[in-house]
């Protein structure tokens, strides 16, 4: 599955209101895996007994990985106690960048400028070894694209407390919403102030481990940039 | 239920790993309060047929409500497909910010600073007239303090095509992760770098909808500039 295919939403992942905020086609795939790219965490719900569990979990994606749609890889400690509940199941991944406040002239028409992807599908225990070490690069290159290679390979000891799922992304939507407030003709009328507040993740200075030596290495001096200048892309 | 009371964990919202990260005690919950006030959107997780659904929802706290332990209010459209499966079932709210990239040595040791909620409880359908009107209020001043009192009421159609929640604050757990890497001491003697890079949500300048004549209200700048300050905090 490349970048080219469209995005395949099912009723489980389809909006049942605001179609309109859906994005389907190629464009909606490449937008789909640009936000998979740019989020630092994703949110994983699992059934646990009776109820569902949301937490916030480091993941990656592999979009020509070796699930339907490509894979999504989502990082755990095998000491989490969802784990059990996951593995073979029907998870949910969602993910969500906050873009603006958008104030109305009315409550009812007060909203947010966000993305919003949604992944559904059952997750799979990554076992197999080069599989294993293949996610896990693909989780370090995603807080930082390139640092994998820069750092050593995990010791047994590490492999055996890291758990890995992966989660088909054939079926995912994306939703979005941009743009300023919709009011009712008689609150414009009336007069009243309405407008947005626009919001984006900044980037502070990078802060040396007090034990560090050596000096900040090029991938993270250019993955700094690279926050930077999407952040002012987003400021405007 | 004050913001003096202690967090109640339970093995649902009870970490079974990274126990020192969970916060209990008064402080607890003054700092839980804190990060729900400040996190413009929550995840809600709710079992649908035999699979978790997570979406992104605007949503206010009220240490006060009728529920044990206070109240938080989840907005929603009332067309919302998921809506049906959530009243009267328990879910989970997820509250997340994420507050920086946490660069080790190893890849085992990457992590991310986080401030976290998580919210387990039976979701009540709010019915009545005055919770409602308050609720709706609380979701607005949520998204900018004081904003409520400046707009009209809600017509009959608006509140028709509401719905809100109602889920106890009582089975709540914070869990933050904060400062620099934590390395195995033979990879800090190998002399390679470490460090953290600080995020932060940032404010871009408020945009009038093109149809505004009023000038930005009050409460507005007020809270763009509590936006500013707390992220000049984070920042450092």
């Amino acid at each position: 599955m490349t970048t080219d295919a469209p995005l395949s939403p099912t009723p489980r992942t389809t909006a049942t209101r605001s179609r309109h905020r859906m994005h389907g086609g190629p464009g909606g795939r490449a937008a789909l895996l640009q936000l998979l790219t740019e989020a630092p965490v994703a949110h994983l719900g699992v059934v646990v007994g009776d109820h569902p569990v949301v937490l916030p979990v480091a993941f990656a994606v592999d979009p020509e990985g070796p699930d339907e749609g490509g894979t999504l890889y989502v990082h755990a400690s095998a000491a989490a106690g969802w784990l059990g509940a996951a593995a073979g199941a029907t998870v949910c991944v969602t993910v969500t960048e906050v873009d603006g406040l958008v104030l109305a002239r009315s409550g009812f028409h007060h909203s947010m400028n966000y993305r919003c992807a949604v992944v559904i599908g059952r997750a799979r225990a990554v076992t197999e070894g080069r599989e294993r070490a293949h996610a896990l690069d693909l989780t370090v290159d995603h807080v930082v694209p390139g640092r994998a290679a820069t750092l050593r390979a995990p010791t047994r000891r590490e492999l055996a407390a890291t758990a890995l799922l992966a989660v088909p992304l054939a079926e995912a939507s994306l939703k979005t919403r941009a743009g300023g407030p919709v009011d009712e003709p008689e609150d414009v009328a009336a007069g009243g102030w309405a407008g947005t507040v626009p919001l984006h993740r900044m980037v502070g200075e990078v802060e040396a481990a007090t034990d560090a030596v050596a000096p900040v290495p090029d991938d993270v001096v250019a993955h700094v940039e690279r926050l930077r200048a999407r952040a002012g892309e987003r400021a405007g």
